[in-house]
């Protein structure tokens, strides 16, 4: 019996909690990204803003660079993106440029979050999953700030 | 007698204009970025993304990490970015993630344009000085499109 859209879609997000992770063990901040294309991840990523000193090394723009040079195109038309936390404003403008067409993500961001402060970032056409795993996505993010104060 | 802040804009934004014109002769849509801090320029980029198959490459994306690279630091608190067409939502975000303090920009873009998608990313601070050399930013963008039809 083949897989259920909400089956496939906590697959893919425990490959971007699973890259989160690796952030997280790195002090810094747990967020990770897979993007997926014809039910292959053709990119997986994480945030490496602390590590690189730069401010655009988030999970998702870093996953979109490697997705698009795996493809062979700037385009990824066909793709679905999953992240752990709600883009921001910077990676939904990424998105958007990509005309990625599915963004699933787990926890919501209201500080950061494209949902309120750029919610017209994305491809017209583009279609948005909130809240996929987002228990654990969000509990990742609550241990590594607890951790830091 | 010291330039006056103008000027000074000015002479930055054709900076900014000579990297646009590097883009422009590379078949790149002509977008070109310089960061100033304490009145010298630490960075200068234009958009890569034709030549680089990456639609993360715009000029200011690269000239807020090759600043930050300059300075040691994620955070660019003092500095001012100078860009021939007003930022996109992606890039709008980048620069208030770097807390620039100040954007100036030649060209508006009602299209794509921060301004209006996502008027709350840059730094709550941060200042903006629009059309600055307006008419020459938007007469080189003019005649790339021309150029393509």
């Amino acid at each position: 019996m083949e897989d259920t859209q909400q089956q496939k879609d906590e697959l893919y997000m425990r490959k971007a909690l699973a890259e989160a992770e690796v952030a997280y063990n790195a002090g810094e901040i747990p967020v990770g990204a897979v993007i997926v294309c014809n039910d292959k991840i053709i990119s997986r990523a994480h945030n490496l803003t602390e590590t690189l000193h730069d401010v655009t090394a988030h999970a998702e723009m870093q996953a979109i660079t490697s997705a698009a040079d795996n493809l062979g195109g700037k385009y990824l038309t066909d793709c679905t993106i999953y992240v752990t936390v709600e883009p921001c404003v910077m990676c939904a403008g990424a998105i958007g440029w990509a005309q990625i067409k599915r963004v699933v993500y787990g926890a919501g961001d209201e500080k950061r979050g494209f949902v309120r402060f750029a919610p017209a970032a994305l491809h017209p056409k583009a279609t948005v999953t909130a809240g996929v795993l987002e228990d654990e996505c969000r509990r990742l993010m609550q241990e590594f700030f607890r951790s830091r104060r």
